[in-house]
């Protein structure tokens, strides 16, 4: 049974999709002319559906900061596009094979593996040009600093420091070039996972007009989602029921995988779910404003059953 | 026999290579860390060599609009690293499936294809950070605008409405998808080919601080060298010898390839390359200040015979 508060957290974050979806699908490219087809799998990919996170979280820390106005819009699009265009890539034959994600066939199994790896670049691509499209909306070089400092901290959270390395770092263990160690394990979590998150919350705080020292809080929030989010996945992965997850559970054991479970056990991973949540939330309540449903998205990641 | 102009030209063409590959090398990851191996692929492809055509026509006409300091050096690092993860991602299986490149083992076949998927991500990536990070070296808002419309230019260039977007246009083209016209061939050749030569002209005209006139007729003088340098070499493909090409002749018309000679014959293909090159030249002799070599540069790269 769903609290009365649930169900309206339930339906806002279901309007809050929507506005997003109609704010991304402003970038996403119009099917006609020659190159046709790519726009076709760019479309496909990205409005696969989906939760929205990244966007969402963006910009509800714009709002935490007090940001008004639309300069925030290309970003949230852009974020969405970079996160599309790595699963587009990841899904790929020569990467992890996949022909299905989430019950749909993937870009490559469509529109064949040549035309996906073209579909991800124009994603990654059109991700930068869209915001650094957020320069047509600032009037005075203290806004175009920030969107500056918005598209710097974009790159390095994306690319082969951020999200790329993380992904490389994970290739490299699987086939046993390095040791996973716990600090491999961490560092391959902290740039897959949390990276593209802690883009969203510090672009929305640094387009809204938040000094550095609260920039660099809401990092450390977002690392803290981040590492939290992925170890609930190994928890559930243990726990939970085929049923209730949509998808097989001990697959992780099944494939040998050396996760936080695998490595600490059940019960200090909930311990270290919780302690990493905690400070996340205390973090996001430590600012003069407040954003009840950025701390509630927060909580509803963490804790989820699936 | 070269005169001693050419031989000047050469000498001071090779200084200028050896200046770019050291302000490129700026900007490329050092090989240590968790990421080591997308970061070895990555220097592998970009420290090929190569006449760095694209970053060296970008810094003359840099210095023909009077252009000076240093922020013009991200953006000719940028557009390297653009032109070379294009290359890396088009010579994987999926895509033309090469496994050499000028007589040099090609990135997915020393690291892999998944590796090299990646090394081209990371490259696309790192070239928008590299040129975001102009923005550190700018004092005002009239250069910081600069800045934000070179990154404009350069992500429009080299994305879905162009360099992706040719290159979609002609796998299509291959896989008999459109019938291949005239139109349709321009429209390959502007994209696949003129664009990143285009983003070259344009970025340094609007980093010296020239008007959108100018800026728009060196996109003009940079199309006509764009489409004379493709159908230059669509004609040394019938006229040359493997000896001098370094490659094998002929392999056009074995290949069915419809090309401009095919369209339209040797005669009319040399008068139009000799078209385009006189109007390219024209346009860059049209401006107050005058870069003796850059019009020297686009000589050679029309006349030449390999």
């Amino acid at each position: 049974m769903k609290t009365e508060r649930q169900m309206n957290f339930k339906q806002l974050q279901q309007q809050k999709v929507e506005h997003i979806e109609a704010v991304i699908r402003k970038y996403l490219p119009e099917e006609t002319g020659y190159q046709k087809t790519i726009f076709e799998a760019m479309n496909y990919s990205v409005l696969a559906g989906g939760k929205r996170l990244r966007p969402m979280l963006m910009e509800e820390s714009f709002r935490l900061f007090g940001g008004e106005g639309e300069v925030i819009e290309p970003f949230m699009a852009a974020l969405e596009m970079i996160h599309n265009y790595s699963l587009v890539h990841d899904d790929l034959p020569a990467m992890d094979n996949d022909e299905y994600r989430r019950g749909r066939k993937t870009t490559w199994s469509v529109y064949g593996d040549g035309m996906a790896v073209l579909a991800g670049d124009g994603l990654l691509n059109l991700a930068f040009e869209t915001a650094a499209g957020a320069f047509s909306l600032v009037s005075d070089y203290e806004e175009a600093k920030r969107v500056a400092r918005a598209l710097q901290i974009l790159g390095a959270k994306a690319g082969i420091y951020g999200m790329i390395g993380g992904q490389t770092a994970d290739i490299e263990a699987e086939n046993g070039k390095n040791p996973l160690t716990e600090e491999l394990l961490l560092f391959i979590h902290e740039k897959k996972t949390a990276a593209l998150i802690q883009a969203a919350l510090m672009i929305g705080a640094v387009l809204a007009g938040a000094d550095e020292s609260a920039v660099s809080q809401m990092e450390k929030a977002a690392y803290n989602i981040g590492i939290a989010f992925q170890i609930q996945d190994d928890i559930l992965d243990v726990t939970s029921t085929t049923e209730v997850l949509g998808k097989p559970v001990g697959s992780d054991e099944k494939n040998h995988k050396l996760t936080y479970v695998t490595l600490k056990g059940i019960e200090a991973s909930k311990r270290e779910v919780e302690r990493l949540s905690d400070e996340a939330i205390r973090i996001l309540d430590s600012f003069e404003n407040k954003n009840e449903f950025l701390q509630e998205l927060v909580e509803s990641l963490i804790t989820r059953e699936k």
